[in-house]
């Protein structure tokens, strides 16, 4: 290993029954995948729940125990759906409380707009005991954070804005890297060679992704490690299997990658 | 209730080491979603895992436990990193066997391409024993299914058809229908009554989903429950308290509703 950074971990919990009807389609794992991974935290699972107490109760503590991070999206509203805090305070065996600083910026942004800082709204400004906010640039009630664990809102563009407010605080470990090669050679005629690279570099997760949209097929060969060199050294073997294969390799950027997935 | 068909619930795990990157937006969750709701079985949980065998076998052993039936995506292909099958036999217990139909097939399928049926290809092959398959119109290499777990690729394409070949077997429950209304007030100003409402009806799931995007703020209140005149009655009594509270409801349909969301 060319860094002996330790890896560091994360799960994403995304709370929300209009995920799991089918409703809303997720746009949060993605961008939280690679905003973690630039400073330096690994996506190890995520998981999708209703908006169900005890689901999000034992989702809670099971991922902070296993996970050095978790992060959590939805359910911080202030309609009766909305029990993140809640239950994410039961997950602590802590009280639920009126967050004093949360409660003066809701207060002041109701004011100032104009409207009544009512019961509802009064919700958003709760969290457990001990917590400390996570800012929000956009519609003012906060996340917040406890221990390990920070709870976001589920609306993408509040979410993002949360994310890069916390990001810097986190303690990352090494940074992971990637290479990326195309080819149209069919997967079952590259799979032996692939796998000997793999065998050869166990630092480096060599993955192979089919895609079969736009009328073309071809492979996306990725390769993902902490050590530039060491993946410089495999993509260049990758390379050289396509070529031995009669295939032509074409190496792809991040931003093409992303283009491309 | 309506009806005395028992609740039907289901578990996906996504399978997949560049779902957790960032790499590649998942798009089958809401398909898996849409679909199974259509045959009356609700997808509850979802999790995303790494290509790690511990990692599958104690999702798939927990899972199908939880929940009456259990479909996975990804890792099925013929490179190192498609573990799904093994995977699935070792938290069955069972061999792993070269199944005799799905040789049939791939062995078929690639003299007729001019390929040969390689060590790699015929990893696709493999099944627990005792699965049986699950069809795949598009690249021939079966998925499978053992007791209440289906095993299927996680190409979009692909999974989507054997998904269409697997759902008539299903046995469903009562179907979720949803009705969903639009406003543009505040949710703070919308949840005590809407609170309200869903306490007189605990049959149906009323959920409030704000919408930031394009340029706009507005609000989703949607209703899912399996009585239709229930669920009528309850979309009367949210446009009846968006009026009284000075908006403008207005209902959307189904696809109107799928492009709005």
């Amino acid at each position: 290993m060319a860094t002996e950074k330790k890896t560091v971990t994360a799960a994403l919990l995304i709370i929300g029954n209009e995920i799991l009807s089918g409703r809303t389609q997720d746009k949060n794992l993605a961008h939280i995948a690679t905003t973690l991974n630039d400073v330096g935290v690994r996506l190890m699972e995520v998981r999708v729940i209703p908006d169900v107490e005890g689901e999000i109760v034992d989702a809670v503590n099971t991922l902070r125990e296993k996970f050095d991070y978790v992060f959590t999206t939805g359910g911080i509203g202030p309609t009766h759906d909305d029990i993140t805090a809640e239950s994410v305070a039961k997950a602590f065996g802590r009280k639920l409380i009126v967050h004093p600083e949360a409660f003066r910026r809701m207060d002041l942004h109701y004011r100032q707009m104009g409207r009544e800082m009512n019961e509802a709204r009064l919700r958003m400004a709760k969290t457990p005991e001990g917590a400390t906010l996570i800012d929000n640039p956009i519609s003012t009630a906060p996340g917040f954070n406890l221990e390990n664990v920070f709870v976001m809102a589920g609306v993408p563009s509040i979410m993002q804005a949360m994310l890069e407010g916390i990001k810097g605080g986190l303690v990352g470990g090494a940074k992971v890297l990637s290479r990326t090669v195309l080819c149209t050679l069919g997967e079952g005629d590259i799979a032996a060679g692939l796998g000997a690279i793999q065998n050869a570099h166990p630092d480096i997760d060599v993955g192979s992704y089919p895609q079969y949209s736009r009328g073309n097929f071809r492979v996306s060969l990725v390769m993902r490690g902490t050590d530039a060199a060491a993946l410089d050294g495999c993509r260049d073997e990758v390379m050289g299997l396509i070529k031995s294969l009669g295939g032509t390799p074409q190496e792809i950027n991040a931003e093409q990658e992303a283009a491309n997935a």
